[in-house]
């Protein structure tokens, strides 16, 4: 039915996002639960010219097609994976889950669009909610259309309900240093992002004594999880 | 901030989909707006392993990401287009559309998944609603999760409401030789597609006196255009 020409084909990237997150750890685990932080999709040329964007300020959302560039391409198939929510001890198929361990790498989230940033011809867009490391190759990017996207009677299996949220307090050492880098609502940013509980998932349901770093913004964000929450001690520049 | 071994990545298909559109003209503008019709899922192997599936049946909708083969790949970038919904005479960016002729070839759909086919330990997803040609590569197929993407409150620029439908009736003949075929649903298919007017759209607002074909479940439906909606001639085997 398939001619062979069609098996396999050349993907290229039309750009790079720009996040909040130097590295997989830091990384949501589903797209629009962060909502602070500065997100930038830049595309090479000729894909950022003017007119390729004509009407998209017209939509409120995106879908973004991406690369998981950072999962090894030599990787054979696996055809289970672990998922997070589970604990980390349950194994699913990998094609009933959104796990970065997929055939081709592909990765798709929804974000939404706070502005198109127009510059000489050139174009930028500023969104928010995506969750991919930073300098994420992006290979496409189409609207939502929400009469045939959105699916409110969807049963969702294991993923039925939002993740639960942590709790997040910050040392008064944390504070004074978030304040000195002057970057726009990062405390509100380290917040979403340990709420989620970034440790690897057999761990999450302890609390250890251990001093976790997580690489956000340029900066390492030491913490430590307790019973109640997790707290910020310090941070370092990375 | 990109390494150049991420720009380019080849992707191969997992599998192809079987559906009743034996050509692009007969396939439906948006997934979901087909109800009719047998889609199938094929995987090659080793995609199409039982275990890579454990769990898939708890979701009700799933993503499909295919490949538009039957669009010329040496193509050059075009960065607008002239979506159908807009009468096909009016430019828009081509990252504002989902039309098939954009970079990378890469399409996105979400199928109801209806039953799980595992017959000595491999896998095919029978499917509802699918906008692919008979024989479309599949590249991915994740869960569609409800808490994600489901956003009733997204804002879908010129493509905000789903497209009008037009009337569609039958001759005798048509009616007959139908029945004949015994495809299951085939009349109700054939309303469907045209339903939707698959002619191209700078003619879709005039009535014609043509007979249009439009192939289906191996056949050539013939139909007309009038005042009133549409009407089926006869089929013919293709």
């Amino acid at each position: 039915m398939n001619n062979l020409k069609s098996e396999e084909v050349t993907v290229r990237s039309i750009g790079y996002i720009e996040t909040p997150f130097d590295e997989k750890f830091a990384v949501p685990r589903q797209s629009s639960l962060i909502s602070h932080g500065h997100f930038e999709i830049h595309f090479h040329p000729p894909y950022d010219a003017e007119e390729a964007f004509k009407g998209i300020d017209d939509f409120s959302h995106l879908w973004i097609s991406f690369l998981f560039d950072r999962i090894n391409e030599d990787d054979s198939f696996r055809p289970t994976v672990r998922p997070p929510r589970l604990g980390g001890n349950e194994y699913k198929g990998v094609f009933a889950t959104r796990s970065p361990f997929r055939p081709n790498r592909l990765g798709l989230s929804v974000v939404k669009l706070l502005s198109v940033n127009r510059n000489h011809g050139k174009v930028s867009l500023i969104v928010a909610g995506a969750d991919m490391v930073n300098g994420t190759p992006i290979i496409d990017v189409k609207p939502y259309i929400e009469f045939v996207d959105s699916i409110p009677s969807a049963v969702s299996g294991f993923a039925r309900e939002a993740p639960v949220m942590h709790q997040v307090s910050f040392s008064e050492e944390a504070l004074k240093q978030i304040a000195e880098t002057g970057i726009p609502d990062f405390r509100e940013l380290i917040e979403e992002v340990l709420a989620q509980d970034p440790r690897p998932a057999y761990k999450s349901r302890h609390s250890d004594e251990r001093l976790y770093g997580v690489g956000l913004c340029g900066y390492d964000v030491k913490w430590q999880a307790s019973e109640s929450g997790f707290t910020v001690r310090y941070l370092e520049k990375a």
